[in-house]
Order: C-alpha cells, then structure tokens, then sequence
C-alpha cells in the first residue's frame, strides 16, 4: 500500500494540473466534448483499453491487472454549471458562463491521476480495474443511466465513488450505511382557469386563487400524509402567473421537486400530489395537470462495502476524521450504479481553511483544497486493492 | 329643439367622417399630440375660444351664447389603447398596436359635431358652453384631475358626459342616481423572504407559500370585514414568483385591483390589507410592502340632473328605451368633474345588430353602430338647451 | 280617518295592558298553546269568524264590513324566544327561559287593538279584514308557509305587515320597494374522517384539517363566486370537534347561515357549496355531506303597495319620518305571504329614548316604548281604510 | 446465570399470578393507593429496605448484594388508564372504567418476580439493586420526575428497564442507540375574537375563521420550518367552537400535541407555534394564547448500556430476534432517568400468536403473551448480574 501512496503523492502535482486545466474548459451536461475526449486520450496513452460516446459522452477506461482477480469499478463525474465564475482564480474558467462549480474537475482529476498510479503497479493488480468517466450528472435523466444500458457495469464486482466536500474539513472522510442521498424528483402544473377581468371575478375561474390554494395544501402532504419518522420534502419553486393588475389570471404555472429516502413514501407523495391538484382544481371548476417526473433514485449505499471503506479509510496517510455523515436531501445519479452492483459513495473533505468565508457547492465563488484530491485518491486506490486482495484469494479458493 | 335635431341630421355624414379620420389615428394616454390639435383646429375654424395643453394634453373651447345665462360643460375623452386592431374596418388604425377600442373616438366626433349645430344657434344660446376634450382616460391618475386643477372648470354651473355603450341596444339610454361607476385601485405587493435550495425549506422564508397564504387571507376581506350591503372586489391579478425547479423563491410580487362604490368601504380595504400583508408576512419571517394607488373615485351622478337628463331623453328621435343602469364596477375619471360641479354621466347605446358576435371594449375586434352617436348628440345637445332655458329664465328672476 | 285615529287614541291603554299581558306569557315557536287560545277569545268576543288551528298554531279572524270592497289582511306573528328575560320589568317574562324579546307580543297587541277600532266602525267598512294571527315566526320552516297552505290568504287582495323596531327612533316610519329582508338559509356539514392517534397522522384523515381548509374555501364563495354587486353571507357559526390534545379528530361539524337577496345567487352558493365540501374532503380522502336547509325566501316589497303605505304614513300623527330603510340580511317569513298577493312589510320605530344603552332584537334586557303600538296601529289602520276606499270605488265603476 | 434462569423459570407462575392480580385492580394515575402498597408488602416480605410515597405514590425497594460493586437501578410502572376494559379475560379489571391496557401490570409482576429471584442469590451479588416503582407514567408530568428529585437515584450506576409490546412478536428484544421515543409536548390554544350575528360579518372578528387559518397555517411548521433530516409532529385534535347555525363565534378552543427527537427542533416548533399564534390572529384583529406544557423530554438511550444490553439479550433462552428498534412518536418518561444515569430502555415482544386480531396499546382488548414476562425478566436479571460482574471487577482494580 505503501507504494501506491507514494506513487500518488508524487503524482500529487500532475493531478493538480490536471484538475486546473478542466477546470478552465468546463463543459455543460449533455454537451461535453472536449474533456471526454481529453479523457479518453489520457487512459489511451497509458496503454488502457478505452469506450468512448458509452451511453451519450461517458467514457469508460479499463486497466487488466497482472493477476485474476475481481473487477473493480470507480466512478468520477465530468460535467459542469451554467455558472458566471466569481472566484477570480489564474485558472478561472475560460468559457464564460460555464463553471466547475461542484467538483467534478477534482473528480476526474482524481480518477486520473489514481488510473496512472495503479498502471504503475499493474501486474501486482489481482483483477480488472474499471474508470467510469461520466457525463451529465447535474442535469436529470443524468448520465448514469444510458452509461448502465450501454454496459459499463458488465462484469463490474464492486463500485466505489466519491464527493469532494468545499465545507467538510480536510482530512475528514463521512460515510453513511443505507440511505444517504436523497431521491430527488421534479414536477410542473399547469392550472387553466378562465380569465377575465379582475372587477368581475364571479365570470372567470381565478388561476391565482387556485394555485394559492395549491401551495397550501400541498404542505399537509408532508405535514399528515408522510411518516413522520421518514423524511420528505415538497416545495414550489416557481409560481407564474405573469399579468396585468386589473385581470383574472387564465393560467398559472407551479414548478417544484420532490424529496424522499424511501420508495413508499415517493410512490405515496406523487400520489398524493395527483389527488390534491385534481380536489383543488375542481374547487373552483378550474383543470389542472400534474407533470411529475422522477429523477435519481435514492442512493442507497451497500453495509458491507461502505463499512469496509469506513474501515480501512482510518489508517490513510492525512485522513483524521472518519465519521458517519448525516444523510443529505441533495440528489446524485450514483443511486444507479448501486442499484446494479454492490459499492459505495463517500463524502472527502477538502475546504479551504482560513478563508474568510466558506461558499457552497454551486456558488460562483466556490473553491476547494487541492489536497482533497489526494486524499480521495488514497481511500479510493486502497479500497481497490484491498478489494481485489480479498476477493481474488476467496475467489481461488472457490475456483479450487 | 327641432332645429337642432335637423342641424345634427344634416351633420350625421360629417360626424361619421370625424370618428372614422380619429379611428385611423389613435393615440396612447399621455402621449396625445395629434388628436388634440386636430380637435383645437376644428373648434377654432369654428369662431371659438380655445385653451390648449389644459393641465397637459387637453383641450378646452368656449362657444359664447347671444344671450346670457348659465355655463354648461360637456366632456369628451379622446386617448385610446394599446391594443392592435382586428376589425379589418376601412378605416382601421394605421398606428400599429394602437386601438379606439373603448369609443373614445366616437365622444370626440360627437361633441365636435354637437359643437358645430350649437354654433349654428349661437344667437340664441342662453349663457356659455364648455367644451372639454379630455386626454388620458385610459390611464390612472388620468386627464381629468390636471385638467380641473387647470381651471376647465372655472364658472361651470352643471356638466354632462356620456359613453357609448358597444354591447347596449341602439336606442337605449342608460342613467342611474348615487354610484354608477366603481373607484378603481391598484396595488403591488412585494415579498422578501429568504430564498435557498428547494431541499432545505427549514434555511428560507418561503416567498411562494408567503404569497400563497396572502391570496387566500385577501379573499377574507370582502367575504368577512365588508358590509355585504356594500359591493367590494379585491382581485389578484398578477403572481410573479418565476425560478427554477429546485429553489426557494428568493421574493415574490402580486399586482391587483380593488373596486368600491363606498368611501368608507375603500379606506376599510386599504387599511385591512396593510394588516393582512404585515400578519401573512409575520407568519414566516418574512417582509412585505403594500403599494396601494388609489384611482378613480366612485363616479356619484346627482340626482336632480340625472333624472333631468333621463326624462328630456325619453322624448328624444331614435331613443326608445331609458331606463336605469346597474352599477358597474369599471373605472371613470369623469368623477372628478362630478365632485365639483352637479351633473350626470350616462350610457348611449349603440351596439351593431345582426353581427354574429357582439365584442366587448377593450376587444381587438370592438366595433359600434355610429348611429349612437347621432342619439349621444341629440341627448347633450337636448340637455344643455333645457339647461340654460330653465336656468336662464329662474336667473333672471332672481336678477330682477 | 280622524275617528279611527280617536278610536285607537282611546284604546292606547288596552293595549299596552294586552301587550304586557302577552309579555308575562311567551311561548316557544311551534309550541304555542295559551297564546292562540287568548288571541280567539278576544276576536270572539268581538263578534269576529275566528279559525284556529290555521297551519298549525295559527289563528286567523275576519271582520266583514257594512259595505263592499276589498279584502285586507293584516298580520302579527306571535311566538318568543328561548332567553332568559334580564329587563326587571314589572310584566316580566313568568316563563323561566323563555322570552318575548323580539317584539311579537308588540305585533299582536296592536292587532288586537286595532281590531277593535275596527270593528267599532264595522258598518262604514267597504270591504272585509283578515286578521292573521301566525304562530312560530322565529323557527324556520315558520308558521306562514303552512297558515298559507291551510288558507289563510284565501281571497285576500293586500296584505300589511310590520315590525316594532326596538333601536329605530319613535315616529320613524321605513319602508322599501323590492328586497327588503334576505333570503336566510342554514346548512349543516358533517366531515367523516379517520381518527387515529396525534402523533401518527399520517394513518389518518384529519377532519379537524379538511373542516378548516372548508372554512378558509367556503369564504371564496362570496368574494369569487358571487356578482359582487349582489349582497350574500356565508358564514359559518359552528365547528365542532372536540377530542383530547393526542388524538387526530375522527369526525368533525360545521353548522352555519347563507343570506342572499336574489334567488339565482342563492341557487349558485348551494351548488358551490356542494361543490366546495366534496373537493375539500376529496383533497383529504374524507368523506362530506352538506345539508343545505333553505329558510324563508327574500321578503321583496311590491313597489306600488309600498309607496302607497310610504306616503299615507306621513301625515300620520306622531309619524315625524318616513324613510327609505336599508336592507336587512335577517330574514322574516312575511315573505311568503308577499310571493301570493300584493302587500308592503314595513319597520316602526319603537326606540325607547334617554335609555343608557340601547338594547338589540334577542337581547335578555331587550325593551320599546309601547307608543310604537299606536303608531303601527294606525298606519295599518289607515293603510286598511285608505285601500278599501280606493278599491271599493273602483270595483263599484266596474261592476257598474 | 443459568442459576438465575433456572430460579426465574420456577417463579413463572407467580409472576403470571402477580400480574394477573394487578391487573384486576388497576389504580389511575396519580391516584394509586392499593397497588403501591401491595409492592412495598412484597418487597418487604423478601426483607427489602422499602421507601414509600416516593416523589408521590412510588415505592423503591433496595436489596443489598453480599459483595461490593455498583448499584443497579430496574424500573417498572404501574398507573393504569381510563379505558372500559373489553377484553372478557377471567382476571378482568373490577375497577370499572380503568384498565391496565398499556402493560404497567405486567412490568411490575416483572419487576417483583425479578426481585424475588436476585434475593434468591444475593450473597453472590456483587453490589446493589435498586426496583423503582414508578407511579404515574401515563400522564404528565409523570412519576420519574418528582421520584428522582426525591432521591429514587441516589448512588445509582446505571438504570435498565423495559416496555412489554402486544404487537411485536414475542421472542424479540428491540433496542436502539440514541433518541428511541419522542418528547411528547401539549397545547392549547384560546381565540378571543368577536361574536355576533351570521348576517353580519362585518361586525364581528370570526373566531372560527381565525381557528380555521391557524389550522392550516401550522401544517407550514413542519412543512417548511423543520428540518425534513429531523422528524416531528404537530397535530392539532381538538376545535371547539360549538353555537347555533346563525352567529359568529366569538371564541374557538384548539388543543393540540408536538413530537419531537431532538431538542432544538422542540425549541423552534414552540416559537414558530407563538409567531403562527400571533400573526394568525392578527390577520383579523383577534387576540390568541399560546399555552404550551413541555411533556416527556425524547428518551435517548445511551450508546455503551444499550449495545451491552443487544448484545446479552441474544444468548437469553426464548429470545430469537434481536434487532434495532424504529424510532416510536410516543412519549415515556423512563426519558428523565436516562437524562441523570447511563442506562437503556428497550422493548420486549408480547404478542399473542394466533389471535384474529391484534389490539393496540390503549385498546379495550389489549392483552399480551404471558410468557415475554419471563424473557423481559431473564434480560432484566441478566444485564443486571453481568454488569455488576464487569463493573465489581474494574471497581475493585481501582479501590486497591
């Protein structure tokens, strides 16, 4: 293991390159072009096997170690925000408009730079190692799972990935059993009244009314409707309904998302939420037509494997803290890969420290600490060995 | 009184032309250049004294009768909408999205016309007739409060005014005692709550659900604080709330109106809404202001002459219904003039028989039989001789 | 006209002690026994046709005049109310609980008063009087309707009613043409939830819930659904579901009052009602049934009748104001009689002046100035002889 | 420990007997004479040192082991409900309308037999055993507080104890780290608004209204203001505004429960309720007291006890699953013992195999298997001796 460390710290300025010069090509989800192929040229001049276009612009890359052994897959997201950057870094993005405003050029800079460390060390491998390069994790459906269907888990064993944290401390790594990230799913209503004028309201049916009127009882969804023991989010980010003052709106729009741990309660909520547009609606003769559309599922991650990593990750050179993280509303298209296979998604701490202000994820000025990369780089390399060490000798075993 | 029907007869052809001339060139409220010195110019071909840019854009002429007695003002409103004309009329507009969707066209033609016969019987005009050509009708704080603050109304004893009515039958005349026509309000409502990330509602101040509540709580005013003897409407017209998704609005503005006939009813709604938008808003921490705009006051006709008026009309070639008019809930600047000075304003019907579909005003497609206007004519004419023939002899009595 | 005046002159004080006597011995709608008995006995006396048992409770009795002409009928309502009277009168209430606090003891005394006048110039009367004396007027479905149906109008050509008015100054006469007391219906709502315990809410249908959000919807009747130049209440008086502070409400009642004045307005707040209970409880999953119960219709004045009483009523002495009277949103089932023949109700003044506090209708220290008596008496007296006159004339010309 | 076992087996009968007793005569809370005396008899029967009258009607019994080591507090309640027992057992309650259908009976039969059984051993015992009887847990602010601030704690290590479960199988032992039951807190709320007559809303400010809002309006507490990671509870169950069909209420009643696991959550729920109280009464000019009385704090098990208590219970003869426990919304104020001592609460699996159907705790049929008496008192016992052998040991290393 030892060697693997070095190998990453002295790779620790490559990674670190590799990370700023993403960083000034960021690319929307959907869209990318270029740093898939920046990607797939990487792992092709260390001699791996690449597929590219899998799944829309993934690219998977696989390393064949020297031994048999399981197959190992990790995962690093590469697209980017519709976000003017603030942060006035030497290496700000070049396209403007356009951020990485949530990490994912540390996460392909990681999986990188890990890819070339464990080249290095590759006929000691026991096993395959798979690199999921994937695009369009920001934007629902996401990237993950076209990239399922076009088989960048066959033969996949076991899958681990991570977050790098702008306000979790270095050194910190949070794992959490079961339920971590939330399913996050999104909806429109369209409301269609009758307009009019705003002296006469008894000839119109007023949208405004009904959409009020629409809001508030949503909230008893969450309020009577859920387990209080579980949790939910309903809000209502946009109400439309754009007009002059002396009307009576003909139409109102509401936009929103949904957020649950549990299948019951999502099934529950988009049921509920057909009954109450349809019982509001009809309360002043107006219609109303629900679009709910789900987006990723729950990530739930798998007890075996996370502990695993939870464990192991204690002993990792710079790691401090390994801790249970709360679970998290926010939602990620991991949930696929651990639908399908077993695995795990950890959170690594990389905030800058002594910064006069901590900026969120998502934020033009949003900012990590390099070393982050590394640290992620570690837990993940030595999760993949100690995977394959494992699991190659039982797999002997059985193979006798 | 039969001269002057025959004069307006043998004008009908020429008070057509006028209206149809106006029609082709409309213009917006506070933006009237044209119409008035085209209205300036006829009046001063015809011998009278003429103010122009009364208390902005409008126009006042003075026919001096041959004999004393009293001062009668009538008023015309000339400005028109913004609204692009579907008619497909000879005569449509040629100011692209510009419209004489309301009539205004057809007032104007009309007291130019009646100021034409009453010219030709000048000698025997007992006392002064005011002719007031209003701008800005259309748009709160409307013509009429400058123009009377611009003297149009120095030495009026009594004034008269009418609008054609597009969906009342050709024929009919239309008056009624107290309040004919509602005061009209406006209001914005701006909310600042806190806004975030549509999966952590407990970190905002939902404006969505702060304006929501605020629509539903307003309905309570008229349904629980107004006397229900008095007519009151609070309509929300406008809810601009426009995000994404999976935010929290940040704030929120509605827009609407408020129609009263009762003084004491309209000060209670003002005063209950500052309530009703401070308590709404406590609910969640939030902070809202409530710009309330008065418009228009209640249009209050006075008894003696509306029942004057409605009793000459009932006598008069070509009208052969007069009868009460309900109230109506749509603004009329012309109850500034009512404030200080007696008078009446009543409805001229002059809808087109035998078209397939009957438009409203303020319609794209809004259209009149221009035969009401030969009625409207008839109805002011008829009124201002009556006038100064009743009051000129009780004058003179006096004067003895 | 001057010997019936003197007629009731002398009378006054019979009056006020058949007034006190009727106060001493109030009886509960529909249970009025002693009442009807004494009210027969005094006609009988008089010489007078008496029916009893008319509709129930009700006693109707006829005097026939010397001469021919018309019929006339007058009528006076004689039922109390459960109060517990609080005046310390002299001839307080001997019937614990219960209470003449409406002035119906007033109505009947003056009745029979002017019975008596009457009967006293029997020989001059052109015609024949109806005196209607109805049981049960404070209890929906009332006593008219069924007196109605049981005859009571038979061959009657007008009717007169009025009502002692214990906060209207003595000497004010008030009348007014058309709707002058609202429709009153009542409604019960019973919500069928599922109960369950407080801190589960989610295995229940909270009725407590749906009863409120009903509140809030019921409230947008008036102030979305109803021309708002008509007048209508919907209020409701009622919620209950009480229960201990941890369970979740099983059942819930709302029980309350709709006024109108037009019938279509009326028809529209029982559909939208319907409407509303089924869509609030669907938003619940609960189940609502409304009882809409319809009270007396609007009591709605024929115009000539009631000018004709209006003006008669001015040159009476002791009539110092005779004045048009607002509207009333309480309902009175006069309005029956109204919906078969012409007739006018109208309000007498009663108040008594110097009194510290003026006390309401239904009020336990509720009291008038018995000189209203008079003063109703011979309005309705003249109303009776001044008809009779006109109408005996005219019918003789056409039997002629 | 089989020695243990093996003396709880032979007292099987007489614990089954004991309950069985109790559970004819089942004392109210804070009402309890018979049955606390009969405990102290019992223990004093066994040579016990007794305190009575503890903190109100608790008894606490302390038996002395023969040799050093910690002191073990157990704890059982015994307060009965206010339920008509249904269940038609032969040793059915004879106190009519109480019945001890929450398990309180077979606790202390537990607790007794389990007393009988370690004095059966106490000269091996290493240290002592503290059996609290707690009075009163049924209804705060329950027995546990007062006992402790009478001493019931004094000297104590750590405290173990149970909850019986109808309705979880029997041969399971559920426990749980950390907040296990909730706080359990109650409101009331009194709205002073202004009565009057259904026809007149104007007058009045409608309680029923103003309840109605507040209603809906605390739905958004746990909609919007809690944190969605956080479960909690606001049910509002009672609403008593009772009057006739006709009137405005002028008062409303609601009463209400809060749940809650976490105490900052406790603290923003009860000021979000006193904003929401405030500004909803507000809104109509209506005046409204918060009562709110803090329950039962959340019962939050501690980590170490707990786990020692899982891992023991697996071994135990009769128990087959044990597993961790959801959290439960319902209050237990077992909380405050935990909040002095280290200790653990867990459940115990009662449930009757077999039968049709299986009735809640609170149920008028509640009944339990008789035989997880026997296994809450082998874990009891168990937990007990282990941790005086764990604790003597350690305790003795460090008093040389």
């Amino acid at each position: 293991m030892q060697k693997l460390y070095q190998s990453l710290d002295s790779l620790y300025e490559e990674i670190v390159q590799l990370r700023r010069y993403l960083h000034q090509y960021p690319e929307l989800s959907f869209r990318e072009v270029h740093t898939p192929r920046y990607i797939a040229e990487y792992h092709e001049k260390l001699g791996h096997r690449v597929r590219t276009n899998v799944g829309g612009n993934g690219v998977v890359a696989y390393l064949e170690g020297g031994k048999p052994g399981p197959t190992v897959a990790m995962r690093a997201d590469f697209d980017a925000l519709p976000i003017k950057e603030e942060t006035g870094l030497s290496f700000q993005s070049k396209n403007d408009g356009v951020m990485h405003a949530c990490g994912h050029d540390a996460h392909t800079a990681t999986l990188l730079g890990l890819a070339k460390a464990l080249n290095g060390i590759k006929e000691e491998l026991k096993g395959t190692v798979v690199f999921i390069h994937q695009h369009a994790e920001e934007v629902i459906p996401g990237g993950a799972k076209s990239m399922i269907e076009d088989g960048c888990l066959n033969g996949v064993d076991v899958i681990f990935g991570t977050h790098i944290q702008a306000q979790t401390p270095l050194g910190e790594v949070n794992y959490r059993v079961g339920p971590l990230q939330a399913a996050a799913d999104f909806f429109e209503i369209d409301i269609q009244g009758k307009g009019g004028h705003g002296a006469y309201p008894h000839q119109t049916k007023d949208s405004i009314v009904v959409g009020s009127q629409l809001v508030n009882n949503l909230q008893q969804i969450v309020s009577r409707k859920v387990d209080p023991l579980h949790s939910a989010v309903v809000s209502v980010g946009s109400f439309e309904a754009v007009n002059a003052n002396n009307v009576i709106a003909d139409t109102a729009e509401l936009k929103g998302t949904v957020r649950t741990f549990d299948e019951g309660v999502r099934d529950l909520i988009e049921a509920e939420m057909k009954r109450v547009v349809s019982a509001t609606c009809e309360l002043s003769g107006a219609k109303g037509i629900l679009h709910y559309r789900r987006g990723y599922p729950t990530l739930d991650n798998h007890e075996k494997e996370t502990l695993f990593v939870a464990e192991l990750a204690k002993d990792i050179p710079g790691v401090e803290v390994v801790q249970e993280s709360p679970q998290v509303m926010g939602g990620e298209d991991f949930s696929y890969y651990l639908q399908q296979v077993k695995g795990t998604f950890f959170f690594t701490g990389a905030e800058i420290k002594g910064r006069e202000e901590s900026y969120p994820h998502h934020h033009p000025k949003f900012d990590i600490d390099e070393r982050g990369l590394l640290i992620a780089a570690k837990v993940l390399g030595r999760a993949t060995l100690t995977y394959m060490q494992e699991h190659s000798k039982s797999e002997k075993v059985v193979e006798l």
